[in-house]
């Protein structure tokens, strides 16, 4: 019996629903659209910002705050950026409520300018780079902020879709094409080596096709990850923005010669959705599965007894043990480790971790205690196997095993995305596959709007052309032109 | 010659804004009301984070994420709360934009129901407190978030009053008003911790009176802090909301007896105000000073040199320096040091962190390497102050130089406070104290509306009924009748 009802086999979208919900990860709220992130799930998201911060650090960033309010005027500039996101903004009009005639609220105060919500912030970002860049000394200027946007969304999913969103968005100003596109790459490789070796989500890195691209961007690149179910998920964005954001807000500055030339910007975010692509990555029919590098909580100490004295000295023994194991480090950190001494039975306890996620529950009950051992049971594996240890062998053990977790979930998530990649070179079988199957297709195709008819008849999209083993000639399937590239095609979240 | 023109005698809040811009913490947005937050600035907001989300986990708060929009019909709920923030509610009234006659762009899609950009989120939190608690088993429900929030505030200074800003926001139930009351209590003798331990800022922890209390509260405690300017400023407040919020969401769990109850609830909340409050503390003429504990750096290490030759060893020898810095440990971290090898002169380099508060410098120049020592200038001393040591001296005294700091703008902030604390037992000489001075008048007085207008007209609150040495019974000077408590009474950002 699986602790998920439906099984991923019987409903997939609602399996993801309910891993969520029994998880605790997040709930509806009465705010159209916007869900609340609950404990387990936001300590998901810190794991996260913590981690990512670091490798921000790296490529240079500083972390910084902008307005979440942007003036229409700044919007207004940009044309192709304001028409992606003109369709789904928050606007707000007044900055007051009164008493209506029913003895409710409304609207009062109209604002001579209206403001809309950030959908993303290159244009107040933008603002502030043309007043703190002068001279070349002052680029390249890095900047990231940790925020919520709003895009409103008619048909929302937790942590896929949703209106608000918490992400990072870094935005950087250069002196050339070439640094501002080089560096742009370079987040994406970023961002692969995070989904990978963090999220243990295996990725393909490539550039977005022309229709895909971020609105006022002159190249997209991205991280394209795939869900147990076959389809694709956009983990990450890198974009190479050109001079438009530039000239829109004016940033300029004066080069070694003294003359005044634009800089070239570029940007790259990430958000909660990678939390739901770990879920759809990892997580089976009894909840969610979590690589240890992002578990809130790495490990929790069940205790079991029947009497009050048998309590005492199990309790004992529990926070003994934590001690040890908080004193273990793995990957650079003290192990997260908890007793769970709640008052509740203890096979609901159990079920809750389990459908928790959480990598490493150890069992110690009376007859333990005489042995010095404990039971271990690892998430990745059954529900019904497990190991008994002594105390000391499960420290000793405990690095290991969460390094073995973290790659097992890598490699096995890479064999099944490498499972169902499936190289066609016909329109025929592209059809035939996409008629029948999930996963994703590889095949040389045209970087054209042109085919995206035949794209949307089969409810496909276009998801990159990838950097690596890309740079052969061939026929495009849909138009016999020669290409330069393939590019991969799947449905996608 | 002071590097911040005006000094705060001459005139104190350009001077307080002229910090900011030369420390590089802040500057306005084209986005009325709010500011952007640049790197310096954020650094001490992340460092204010860190510190004191440590102090939640003591608390037993978990932090969480909740929507930025507000129904209207939840605020609609708690009939004080909303009068309170009616009037300064940024209102979201449409989805999308459209292009107007003009070519610019106009809201479009209005909403059936508008939402509020959250003042404060006990409405939707509570929202979700009613899904989550259901027995007494369910209690104490404790819930952080980290979070932007709006007030349409008509008059704005830098981090002290801004439309939007950013704070924590704990909210918490109970089973009964009295464990309610008394964490409430616990959470400001936290923040009385943490603004004098972390901050250096020495408050008076107290109550406030009823006209000053947080909309819908049953009790508002507060920290207040003395700003050089004799001002009061309110660094921190934490309510005892009694079951208001509690009916208005309907938050009900059944007792031990299977009773249903309404629980008891308390918020609390401490902001990017208090880089205000810290920049008013501590700084002087010649900008921003920090205490080690929440500079983003808390040493910068300057090469000094003048041929291509002595930079390369100079700038080696710096480099050493902080490798062994980095690994002293203070206060529970590694020391944050950088070494500034930007390419300018000297001098400006200097006071760009001499303005920026970093609390110590320390310069190495050709002269300093055969010697293997250091020029060390410390931020909370005269700019010419120095001692010289050799390099392994420097390390050793880092630790112990930090701490003193620490404790001596304390001290030094502590003294000032105690130096401008009145005691008056009448009218007059109350009126004649604020006729010329500042600072903070305590004496015996009622906690009642009938005496704001004789404050109004002095430009004069009631900053809280201490809870320190306050349990005489006097006579009240605005009404002579028999009161139970002091108050405290200043002019308050």
């Amino acid at each position: 019996m699986a602790a998920i009802s439906p099984t991923r086999m019987e409903d997939y979208p609602a399996w993801y629903q309910q891993v969520i919900t029994e998880a605790e990860l997040a709930e509806n709220s009465s705010t159209r659209g916007s869900m609340v992130i609950k404990p387990w799930g936001y300590g998901i998201w810190q794991r996260i910002q913590m981690l990512f911060d670091q490798q921000l650090v790296i490529l240079g960033y500083e972390n910084a705050y902008f307005p979440l309010l942007i003036p229409l005027k700044h919007l207004e500039k940009e044309a192709e950026h304001v028409q992606g996101f003109a369709k789904e903004c928050a606007v707000v009009t007044h900055h007051r409520l009164v008493e209506d005639e029913e003895g409710g609220l409304k609207p009062d105060g109209k604002l001579e300018e209206p403001f809309v919500i950030r959908p993303t912030s290159e244009t107040i970002i933008g603002e502030s780079m043309a007043k703190w860049v002068q001279s070349y000394r002052d680029l390249p200027l890095r900047i990231n902020q940790w925020a919520n946007v709003m895009r409103w969304e008619m048909r929302t999913r937790m942590f896929l879709r949703t209106s608000e969103f918490l992400w990072q968005e870094a935005h950087a100003a250069y002196a050339t094409a070439d640094q501002a596109d080089k560096e742009a790459r370079e987040a994406l490789v970023a961002y692969k080596a995070f989904a990978e070796g963090v999220l243990a989500m295996p990725v393909i890195a490539g550039e977005k096709t022309v229709d895909e691209r971020f609105p006022g961007a002159t190249n997209t690149y991205c991280i394209e990850a795939m869900m147990q179910d076959g389809k694709a998920l956009q983990a990450g964005t890198s974009h190479f923005l050109g001079q438009s954001f530039a000239k829109a807000a004016d940033i300029r500055f004066s080069d070694e010669q003294g003359e005044h030339q634009h800089v070239w910007t570029t940007s790259f975010g990430m958000s909660t959705r990678l939390i739901g692509g770990l879920i759809m990555t990892h997580s089976d029919d009894d909840g969610l599965v979590l690589p240890p590098k992002v578990a809130p909580k790495q490990a929790v100490i069940l205790p079991i007894y029947r009497t009050d004295e048998e309590k005492q000295s199990v309790l004992a023994a529990c926070h003994d043990l934590k001690a040890k194991i908080e004193a273990v480090v793995w990957d650079g950190e003290p192990v997260r480790v908890l007793v769970d001494d709640r008052d509740m039975r203890g096979g609901d306890k159990t079920w809750q971790w389990v459908k928790k996620g959480i990598p490493l529950r150890i069992e110690i009950g009376p007859r333990d205690l005489a042995a010095k051992s404990a039971v271990i049971k690892r998430r990745d594996q059954g529900v019904k196997e497990k190991v008994v240890l002594d105390w000391q062998a499960c420290v000793d053990a405990i690095a290991d095993v969460f390094t073995q977790m973290q790659q097992g979930l890598l490699s096995q998530a890479q064999s099944r995305m490498e499972a169902h990649i499936t190289d066609v070179d016909s329109l025929e079988a592209f059809e035939a596959f996409f008629a029948k199957s999930t996963g994703f297709v590889r095949c040389f195709a045209v970087d054209s709007e042109s085919i995206l008819p035949k794209l949307k008849a089969l409810n496909v999209s276009a998801r990159c052309m990838p950097w690596e083993d890309n740079d052969q000639e061939g026929t495009c399937i849909f138009t016999g032109k020669k290409v330069l590239r393939k590019i991969v095609f799947a449905k996608a979240y």
